[in-house]
């Protein structure tokens, strides 16, 4: 039986008819509305809350609302399915904006000193000039095309896809038989689970008329797939520099936060289509606005001039970009179906790129620690230390890397978005508006914050929060178990809808008008998160026998990472207790280790061998990791010997101020 | 500006509104009518002549229009162009009928006696029984896999597209890790343009749950793209056998007659995707019916289990199935795009076959002797010949090949499809209906004929048009230019529309109830078919300066020559005049050969071979060409010493009638 909707949204309103039974995300997404779901449509985050306010449906779950919700009408939009015809009501969706890149988004970096087109690239261009057709020479053309670039050039038995191959005719003819082929040269180990092993492929990926100036830029890109963001650079090939960066948030956050619930997500029916749809959308607006970004003299870049693209990312993101299912990475015993993923080109997984690119994904080493920490490895130098080295990516997941130059062990904890601003009621990126350091009065509990970009502040960035929950806890606004002290004489310290609640700024200061504040569950998620991460570390350094105190160097990658101040980091139990000059903040190592792979085929090959090298410890199996998570969820620890350099400061808080510069 | 035009078609009304300028032919398309463009749009035919009952056309060319038909309202539908609204009658169209196959052209054909599954098959499946993963071992689906293939094998670094890869971990899981894994291997010199020649490549092709029986048929087939007609045998590739054989006319049929108004029509806008669409169209619906045909006990056979497809065809049919654009076919110096197409997939080219079946399009040697040819070089064994052997492929093309085990030359000439029965007014393919043999009373003229499966003639074929000319002339009905005979004593001999005409069979004998006959024009195509195919292999016999009579044998492939009557078509001069023993009819040489390389991949090796060694030999050229044509265009010849049994059997027609039996 069909059933008609009428759905009231933004002042608009919009009807479907849909069989007995449809979701209510569903039919709002016939209807053209598209209702967030943080928890990926698993009933758990309760953000998707619609109110029916004309007919009955059926509540599958009711999780996260009150009787008192229910009695208004308020249904989950992912758990409530309709019965006859009904009028909903969506209310206001958080909005998951789309910043793009600023200049905390914008890494340095140099090309590296050994970097030299085209010996150490996989993509060339080349000039041919061809004898053109005659009643005396009938060669066919692409026999003739192959015979110049033997000739011309010892390219031999390159391959050509179909789609290429009905154009060389047109192509050939229009420069009087000039012109510039493209040219991929595969090397023996670039893939070495899908290429056999003993000898190199050459591979056409586009043919144009006439002789393109050699020194005129040849497009490349290396892409980082985040849970929570995606990072691009554009890259000319032939001097190796990195011309535009430009992030956005990942568009399937919108069907889940971290990658549980979007391997949930895609595994019901249309969601991994639509995922796949999601993250290679986010990467094609980046392209296109990385390409606007370029103004060459010879005119416009086009996405489609982008002939290879490195891409890195953790496991999950790997799969759902390709469309592979996932669900075999939730469930134990936690196996993907591919660490290794074949070459493929820009068609095959629907990027604007040329049809023809060579697209890279590069290769993980297990479900939970995938291409983004091996291409880490390889950018941080860690797989060259000389001595013990650690490792941490800080962003969604948290993964950890412990090792030298002879061995490397890994392991992953979920960390979740907390640090990427997600899961924290005023919580956002690095970007314009975002307060990134904070500072509180020990007497008076005032805060004093500083802006990115110097104006009003919209939310709390990463760095912010670490800021923030540290001076909270030094200054007795929050204990060690994260309570808000809702005795402080402060009107900044109050009850609120999610418990107790500490306002950094009035609605009159910021942009929306309305406070900022960090909630006692804000204040639970940071807690989780910096618990797993420290756990993972920890766990893992037992595990290999090598004491925390002896590690040489910690290497922080994550691109909230670099802003990072240590001494708050270390105050809240993130980082481990030891000297600052022992720590490293590297930005987005997994972006930078996707650039050295694109750039250099030794590189990429150096990312294989670390995949292979590396050993994976998994935490799950492991009943030490869950205790040293427990005892990590508070600040800084259970175990106060571990951060002697906190407790003096606890001490010494009485004077006032501690010391905000690193 | 836009104008409405209505559309009166086989009492049925379509409307379609469409800009000032297009084209009838579009407009009627847009409005779902198709109107049938024998000659490609290129308003030379006359066959799209429709009337404009109401408003205003505007007639770029009214060629085959008489003053009175213009004046009437008639317009040629490919050539005349909207200019305000309009309303249109379209006449009967002339139907192509799709006429299945019929024992007429399922060919007799028997496994090779030496093929041995799967050692001579590039296709194989194997059965496989992986370790389950579990916490202790948590590699990867894909890799797991090859390592079984590896250990139990030996099948080392197969290749797998992303499509496949996306299923393959929920294949794995469906039987407990048993699974039947499809494999390809490529052998060296399979694509010897496209592949590197050192080595072998492996591919996985698909991945079924459990291990299926290994007597089991696995599916391939064999296609022949005729510019008239497809062939497609499906081949179990365990046994070798062909289990069905079907053939249907080519789609594109409607869209030109022969290879050049195909070129023609390719190259307007959207008319390549057009062509390409019809013929993949003929090959998926002849592969439905193939399948239909096999009943098995395991269950129904479908179009997605054949797993490789070999495919013939001349070069601008393989142009067309594959999108590549055929202009300079035709063009001067008559150069093809691609004379050695890379390996494709059936996905690549839109069969409904696997997606990753491998289809294999064989080579060609140049473009006006395509793989048909060199497909039907194999299979007429005429590449093994100790003596000099003469091949000619009597279809829409007439190419010829001359030479033995050392050498091979060949030419073509465009013989048109008239012994395919087009161009002719009654004429149609071999099958149900057909008259395929007459004989004409030298005192009454009266006619005797054969119609093949016995019931009311519907028309001539191929063999029956040979037969109807030889007799013809040799009773005097015509004479040696193909004039009709009208002060001949008998009804049957009449001025026609079409000019002199003969009565075949009275529309009281006949299936539609109208008179068969032959006309002026149907015998001039007729004769310029015939003088094409003998001009062709004379000439060529000229240039390597091997006379005629010293040929040791002639095999004649296409599949009406396999019905063709010796005596009949050397009459009428389409065969050179000598002892019928040296004559070998062999029916459909191309699909036979396409079989042959489908089942092993030494013969496909060989066709390689073959089409390396010929020589191609341009008769557009060649001026000695255009006289031998001309002076064919009598029957049998203007020089009657090369047709001494000819001369023999005039000088005795006052006896009556000559003998019919081959």
């Amino acid at each position: 039986m069909n059933h008609t909707l009428t759905f009231t949204h933004d002042e608009k309103q919009a009807s479907v008819t849909v069989p007995t039974n449809t979701l209510l995300t569903d039919a709002a997404h016939l209807a053209g509305i598209d209702i967030t779901q943080p928890c990926g449509g698993q009933g758990r985050c309760g953000r998707c809350a619609v109110m029916v306010t004309e007919g009955t449906v059926r509540r599958r779950s009711t999780l996260r609302l009150s009787p008192a919700d229910i009695e208004q009408g308020y249904a989950l939009a992912c758990q409530t399915v309709v019965e006859g015809d009904v009028e909903i009501f969506i209310p206001p969706q958080e909005k998951i904006e789309r910043r793009l890149t600023t200049d905390r988004v914008v890494a340095e970096v140099t090309v590296p000193a050994d970097y030299e087109y085209p010996f150490a690239q996989t993509v060339r261009r080349v000039h041919l000039t061809l004898t053109p057709p005659s009643m005396d020479d009938q060669t066919d053309d692409w026999s003739r095309l192959q015979t110049a670039l033997r000739l011309q050039h010892r390219i031999e038995n390159p391959t050509c896809s179909l789609p290429l191959l009905r154009k060389i005719g047109s192509t050939l003819r229009q420069d009087d038989w000039r012109v510039t082929a493209i040219i991929e040269t595969s090397r023996p180990s670039d893939h070495a689970t899908t290429r056999p092993s003993d000898h190199t492929t050459i591979r056409l990926i586009d043919l144009l008329p006439g002789h393109v100036d050699e020194y005129s830029p040849l497009w490349g890109c290396a892409i980082d797939i985040g849970t929570t963001t995606v990072t691009l650079w554009l890259v000319d090939l032939v001097t190796g520099q990195v011309r535009a960066q430009v992030a956005e948030y990942n568009g399937q956050i919108a069907r889940g936060e971290d990658v549980i619930s979007r391997i949930i997500y895609a595994n019901k029916n249309g969601g991994g289509d639509e995922l796949r749809q999601r993250v290679s959308g986010t990467i094609n607006s980046l392209l296109e606005l990385a390409c606007k970004r370029i103004k060459l003299p010879q005119g416009k870049v086009t996405p489609d001039q982008v002939v290879k693209a490195t891409i890195a990312g953790n496991t999950t993101m790997m799969h759902l970009l390709l469309g592979i299912p996932a669900s075999s990475i939730r469930l134990s015993p936690f196996v993907p179906t591919v660490n290794h993923p074949p070459m493929m080109t820009g068609r095959d997984i629907g990027l604007n790129v040329n049809p023809e690119a060579a697209v890279d994904c590069l290769p993980g080493v297990a479900s939970y620690v995938g291409a983004d920490i091996t291409a880490g490895v390889l950018s941080s130098g860690l797989d060259s230390a000389e001595n013990v080295t650690l490792f941490l990516d800080v962003g969604t997941n948290g993964e950890t890397v412990l090792g030298n130059r002879d061995w490397l062990v890994t392991c992953a904890c979920s960390a979740g978005p907390a640090f990427e601003g997600a899961g924290v009621v005023n919580g956002m990126r690095a970007t314009q508006g975002a307060i990134e350091e904070i500072w509180i009065n020990g007497e008076t509990l005032e805060p004093t914050y500083r802006v990115i970009g110097g104006g009003k502040p919209k939310g709390i960035c990463g760095s912010g929060l670490i800021s923030l929950l540290s001076e909270a806890f030094i200054t007795g606004v929050i204990d060690k178990g994260g309570n808000v002290n809702l005795s402080a004489r402060s009107p900044r310290v109050r009850e609120g809808a999610h418990g107790g609640e500490y306002v950094v700024a009035w609605g009159a200061e910021t942009e929306s008008g309305e406070d900022i504040v960090i909630t006692r569950v804000d204040i639970d998620n940071l807690l989780r998160a910096k618990a797993a991460i420290y756990a993972g570390f920890t766990v893992l350094a037992e595990n290999v026998g090598i004491p925390l105190e002896t590690v040489d160097k910690v290497l922080v990658g994550g691109s909230f990472g670099k802003y990072i101040n240590v001494e708050k980091a270390v105050q809240i139990g993130l980082l481990p207790d030891m000297d600052w000059s022992r720590f490293e903040f590297l930005g987005n190592t997994s972006v930078k280790g996707a650039y050295y792979a694109l750039l250099d085929w030794r590189k990429r090959e150096r990312i294989t061998e670390i995949a292979k090298r590396m050993t994976y410890i998994e935490l799950s199996a492991d009943n030490s990791f869950y205790e040293a998570f427990t005892s990590a969820l508070f600040l800084p620890h259970t175990d106060l010997s571990k951060f002697p350099s906190v407790v003096e400061a606890l001490s010494s808080k009485i004077e006032g101020r501690t010391s905000f510069d690193r």
